[in-house]
């Protein structure tokens, strides 16, 4: 006999395993379960596809009824491409559900137990409630903060430098730190790099993966709309947005590349807050921030971010002028540098790996 | 019962709660045991005082006969402050040895134990030997090197920062990771600086735990022995050496400091080659160097450090004029940056430590 906890890991194992495919929608896994035998499992594939509810009750069928369903997030409660799933298990005549974590849309929180419970229905809310707000917390944290969820990513020596100071930076890190990078990519909606990146690096900000993947938004911010050459971003293998400021002259580009999207900011510079909420607008949810040093200084300087995917590589490379991950002028004191609080540390091959959040959201995940 | 393993623990405890106050002399630990009956234990405290093996065996009696000893180290062979440990075994007609490591001084190598071996005693020789090499790290590579074990130690940002453009630096690190420096600093015979962080943070370099320790030598790279002013270096309280290029005005500086010893090398700057030749003469087998960006530079690129140690804090300082943590130039290639392995990697509080090994020096302890 499967304990709840194991139950809820296999839902919650079936909602991993579908993180980057489901945006804007969260990942969701549903089990159900009668006198310890599995009748049924499902996982939301794909925004506008059927919930997970609805996959792993058509599979138990008639047995559903007064069997314990597990599922990864609460289940809904409004009309929207499917019917409410809430519903669906009240129909099922099911006995017991079992929630990991609850909506945390604040105008539905709690509905889908409101409905379950007024049916008869036993509700239990919590159970392996901090694994699923890390598998939706890009999901969650758009729905709280209304802007994307932000991971800046370096890759850098011991020493904290990610080029030499002629540009080289081929390879700090070893093939598997990279393959990694590949698929966090697939796990976000949009990547993001400056034009220096393009022009220095030529880069295809796709996902290469050899089970293969999916590839984000590819975001150039190029304040003058300068770039020009034959670069990978152009290839159509991707959707790509170049973000500008008031004075570039979009029409010009656009005839140039017409399969590129241009996002022209109101302001001379590329205001990142302003970017933010366009992309929310979007809907973009989670965006991977592969800047150079200017880059990831702009969002560190805007106080936008939340999360910072650190690869370190076995490597002193040295040098006042080699390039440093983050740019512009120093703060006076060393007590204005930005807090952060180191969440996950990994040996990838012979690299580090680090996670960071910054200190103050370190602890804003909703609580029930 | 305790297994052969876990007496040489206790034997290799013995040997680790001495490091740093054995100098010249190896950490060495001994226990004697008959019957699964521990008789006698004894740990080489000083260099100058007797080995481990005469504390154990004096404490055994003449229950020592016939009896197992465990010892971290090849009991010695050479007539030098004490008797060859070995003869004191033969004459203590113990049964078996477990030696966990060989001598790792080639001319000696293998002849402790053909003492043993000639008088009848059996011999097991590598029980807990990877243990019992860490804890001699220093000694051993000293032996096998002819000079001093080389660690490099910085505390810096998670982007590579060591101070704020205008040098403040207090404090990037926790006092978790601050008091572990000072426990480093207890293990190691000689702790360097250059001129520069005495003028800047006025630094005692001493080793200030709540429970007390041994301070390093303190030596100072001033190549014109410019430093003027009343330091804490300066204080009587632990030796301090100023090393300084051949221009410099010796006489002048040594009637000023009258307490601090003068190293004049025969170059005009600073040769750390020379200078590390110097110090293995001095019997110095173990170099803490607490480095600004650019004395750290000139150990990487002599080539001459073994070690990182890497305090690395959850912050972001940001800026192209921030401190780096290895100044000087860049190279043209990231592949000309020097290659290191990752071997221990530690949260402390909030901060992460990090020790690595040189690439080519991490495979190149003694082996049997």
């Amino acid at each position: 006999m499967k304990t709840h906890e194991e139950w809820m890991d296999l839902a919650l194992n079936l909602a991993e395993a579908t993180i980057g495919q489901t945006s804007p929608n969260p990942s969701v896994g549903a089990v159900v379960v009668k006198d310890g035998e599995l009748l049924g499992v499902g996982t939301h594939l794909k925004a506008g596809g059927p919930h997970a509810e609805v996959h792993a009750i058509n599979q138990a069928g008639e047995r559903a009824k007064g069997a314990d369903v597990y599922v990864t997030l609460e289940p809904c409660s409004h009309y929207g491409k499917t019917p409410p799933c809430a519903e669906l298990l009240v129909q099922s005549q099911v006995k017991k559900v079992y929630i990991a974590c609850l909506d945390p849309n604040p105008k539905v929180t709690g509905n889908g137990v409101a409905i379950l419970k007024q049916a008869g229905i036993e509700v239990e809310i919590g159970i392996r409630e901090e694994r699923a707000l890390q598998i939706n917390q890009h999901f969650f944290h758009y729905m709280n903060e209304k802007r994307p969820f932000i991971t800046l990513k370096a890759a850098t020596t011991l020493d904290g430098k990610t080029a030499t100071a002629t540009g080289d930076s081929k390879w700090i890190t070893s093939q598997l730190a990279r393959e990694d990078v590949h698929k966090q990519r697939h796990q976000y909606d949009a990547i993001l790099v400056g034009r220096q990146t393009v022009e220095q690096d030529n880069p295809s900000l796709t996902t290469r993966l050899p089970q293969g993947g999916k590839s984000p938004i590819r975001i150039i911010l190029d304040t003058h709309l300068s770039l020009d050459g034959d670069f990978h971003i152009f290839k159509p293998d991707s959707p790509t947005w170049i973000v500008c400021g008031k004075q570039a002259d979009k029409n010009r580009f656009l005839n140039k590349y017409p399969h590129v999207k241009v996002i022209q900011l109101q302001t001379t510079k590329v205001d990142i807050a302003d970017l933010m909420e366009i992309l929310a607008e979007e809907k973009i949810e989670s965006l991977y921030v592969e800047g150079g040093a200017s880059v990831h200084q702009s969002f560190v300087q805007a106080g936008l971010f939340d999360e910072c995917h650190w690869y370190i590589a076995p490597k002193l490379l040295g040098g006042d002028d080699a390039r440093a991950v983050i740019g512009g002028t120093s703060p006076i004191k060393m007590a204005e540098a930005e807090q952060l609080v180191f969440q996950h540390i990994e040996q990838m091959g012979p690299d580090i790996k680090i996670i960071a959040k910054r200190k103050e959201e370190s602890s804003c995940l909703p609580e029930l």
